[in-house]
């Protein structure tokens, strides 16, 4: 028995299959989903194209409705989703009920934008016929949805990243048709959340080829997809090594399309001598607690711990380390995910000191630190590379002069906090350098934890994300679906509904 | 005598230099314009880099006054500056006189959006320390500048996208740095407006290298810039060819960045049956007028007209003819792109029908129309190419499905218009089909003659421009130069001013 793959109302088979993996064990999972096929892929494209005529009319309720019904059948699925998840991840059950908590309300979220309109942004400007040299036309402008997108799905966020995550529920809700890559590491959520979605399709007599979900790997199914003319947009959330490629391909299409990639961050964080000398506890225990959370793998685990030299900076280290020797090891999402984690640990062990680093090849992972000093990072380039998982380097900087040095020695990144007292001299150059490459900076606090807000930036200069205006939370992301399109001199009954 | 690239308040020579030539008798000018070499790229990006780190603590007020200053500058050069641009463009100085008017007209609204921050992109999000599960904190997110950034000038608009022009106008207005890589057909004019720019950075205590200038050519300077670490975006308008090379260059960069490229479009123009049985003539006349507008060098030039066949039709065509056929030729703006309009019309010459077309290698240009039928349209690849310059293909179509097929074998454009009656049945469809490939439509109108207001989008899907959700006029044009950052939990002292 073969999953196949989703294309609007009807499945298809390809010619070959994937499995799942528990990752708990590293043996396969039983069920089977077929692998598409050039042909499956071109008819998921032709249906949605088809679909896009349809859909783009749908009026925004009809939309929002839409979504409302995809995050009750989500809910629906009880626990057989929660357990699905988190065998294919080897997150513990608390952490999926969390995400489909998030997975749901971000649905509701965009709905509700939807629905109120207050993400749009609509002008008019009436004319002046009577103006001077030139009468003055009438000009209204809105978005309009650019057309079928593709959507990458994460490992790390199996339900509020993937099949129906943040990335499909805002194309869907500005009006764009989705291609969902289906994560090769968790195809069994994604075929429960794809049936949901179809269901929500079906009671709203959404058009064939609204959704689709195709099984493969980037290499073959996920190249195939962004070279198509027929796809508009691709939005995408992993390392940076397959961003890159997306981003890649995509810019050497003969029409270059938008890609919304958010990828690796180091997210540092700087911690004053001020902060030190108050706290130098809490923070350790603070940030160790961030760093092991989820297994470290968050785009905002922090990864830079940048430490001002003091005499309570032993303190943190300290508290650092008992927090990294006290958290249980445990799997990784997938097995490559866990290859790569011990492969970065081996090969920086060689170069520096690597705390609590264990080379013996086991299923579980501990947390692991390094420990460098600011000359030795600035010198070392593999110590600027993310790792993925539950590791952090702790560079010890002679003084705020070498930290500057150091920030400004990394790329962009999702987020830059610093800790720090009120009145240190040195917080508003520290908050400059980390403004200056990051999309959000945080005051005494932890990156992971990424509210769902419309003052929330998600997103940050290269190699944070593919473009540093757009980010991927918030009802902004809604925004990087769409066009604007103007309306010079239309007569009324040709207006959208929304500029009359 | 060599006039010196401009690199903030200083000058620097390079190795060779070029000249500017008066296109209306193809001699070169006396001046000369020293050619930036290494040496004088690399200062005039450190400089730049510099002056971001004083220019971004700004406050809204003094960018402000700083453009409304240029603004009067330009004002003071008076007719020098009229006759120098006339001279090395050969557009009359009437023309030069009302792009003045409009370069002058876009300092101040930017000056204006940002005094009164109506382009502001801010949200405010306070804590709920009491939320459960988890306590919500204080989120403000506002918009900041990118950095330095790189602008090419346009040989087609040498004041109001050139040197003060639309993207130097708006990069200046929200922080950023501008490198301007001056037009080598217009090098004279360049320098008078970077002299009155400089005078106003020097007015205004502007940080050195905040502005600076360098001539040169796309494949050595162009590129060199695209490529530096120190740009951070990337402003164009011009040819497909030049903006393409950009955006390939800037998307293989180790840290690719965003490139705002305006480029070309052919500007579909749609008549229907029943617009040509009401005034066939009126719109013959009309759209003739719009394609020899400024020598059909704009890039909102009507460059197809898809008719729907009708009893009519000959009348259009008639008033068309007798247009173009009294039109007086007039010279281009360089040898360049009278060689690439003559060499084009030679080759469509040789597999259809051109009226008007004079084959022998003159100074002037005379406007030419080729006629085609709908069948022959879509199996003539040549005849998608734009051709710079004032010419246009009209399109005989067989109904008004044929007229969609046409529409949906082009790739994006600037504009789409429609001339029709109220009530003709094929309205909705035609001008669903204009819109699912342009940035701007107009109901019976010319696409000529862009209107600087919050409603217009000048921009569209690609090749019209590189990025479809990014338009050149109007304060959107803002945005291309900044990113989001939002601040979490932060003290009120080290907020941004705005956002407190």
């Amino acid at each position: 028995m073969v999953t196949e793959n989703i294309i609007g109302y009807s499945t298809k088979s390809g010619h070959s299959f994937l499995q799942g993996v528990d990752p708990s064990t590293e043996t396969y999972l039983e069920e089977k989903f077929s692998i598409a096929d050039q042909a499956v892929i071109h008819e998921a494209l032709d249906k949605a194209v088809d679909a896009f005529a349809i859909y783009k009319k749908w009026k925004p309720f009809q939309r929002a409705d839409l979504l409302d019904t995809i995050a009750q059948n989500i809910m629906n699925l009880g626990d057989t989703l929660v357990k699905r998840a988190s065998l294919e991840t080897g997150l513990p059950e608390a952490r999926i009920t969390g995400e489909r908590a998030r997975t749901v309300g971000q649905l509701k979220m965009f709905a509700n934008a939807v629905r109120t309109g207050k993400w749009e942004e609509n002008f008019i400007d009436h004319a002046e016929p009577e103006r001077q040299p030139l009468p003055k036309p009438d000009l209204r402008k809105q978005l309009i949805a650019l057309g079928p997108v593709v959507v990458f799905t994460a490992s790390n966020f199996p339900l509020a990243y993937s099949t129906a995550g943040g990335d499909v529920a805002s194309a869907l809700a500005v009006g764009c048709p989705v291609i969902v890559k289906a994560h090769e590491s968790h195809p069994g959520t994604n075929a429960l959340v794809a049936g949901a979605i179809v269901d929500a399709c079906k009671q709203h007599h959404a058009p064939d080829g609204l959704f689709s979900t195709l099984y493969g790997y980037g290499p073959e199914l996920g190249q195939a997809l962004i070279k198509d003319p027929r796809v508009k947009a691709v939005g995408f959330t992993g390392s940076y090594r397959a961003g890159r490629a997306i981003m890649d391909s995509a810019a050497t299409r003969p029409d270059p399309i938008p890609v919304y990639a958010e990828m690796g961050s180091l997210n540092p964080v700087v911690i004053t001598a001020s902060a030190m000398q108050a706290r130098a506890q809490t923070i350790g225990d603070a940030l160790g607690a961030s760093m092991t959370m989820g297994t470290g793998q968050f785009c905002t685990k922090p990864g830079l711990m940048i430490i001002e030299e003091n005499s309570k900076a032993d303190d943190f280290i300290s508290a650092l380390e008992k927090k990294i020797e006290s958290t249980a090891a445990l799997p990784m999402l997938n097995t490559r995910i866990k290859s790569n984690f011990l492969k970065s640990l081996t090969d920086l062990s060689k170069e520096t000191k690597v705390i609590n680093y264990n080379a013996e090849p086991k299923i579980q992972v501990h947390p692991a630190i390094a420990m460098v000093s600011g000359d030795e990072f600035l010198l070392t380039h593999s110590l600027h590379d993310e790792v993925f998982g539950p590791f952090a380097v702790v560079i010890r900087c002679k003084n705020a002069d070498q930290i500057k040095r150091v920030l400004s020695s990394l790329g962009g990144q999702l987020t830059g906090t610093i800790w720090s007292e009120p009145g240190d001299s040195q917080n508003e150059s520290i908050i400059e350098a980390l403004e200056s490459i990051s999309g959000r900076l945080i005051w005494n606090g932890v990156p992971t934890g990424v509210e769902v807000a419309d003052s929330m930036m998600h997103g940050g200069p290269f190699p944070s994300t593919s473009h540093p205006f757009f980010g991927a939370v918030g009802i902004g992301a809604l925004k990087r679906w769409t066009r604007p399109v103007a309306y010079q001199n239309f007569p009324m009954e040709y207006l959208p509904h929304n500029l009359k």
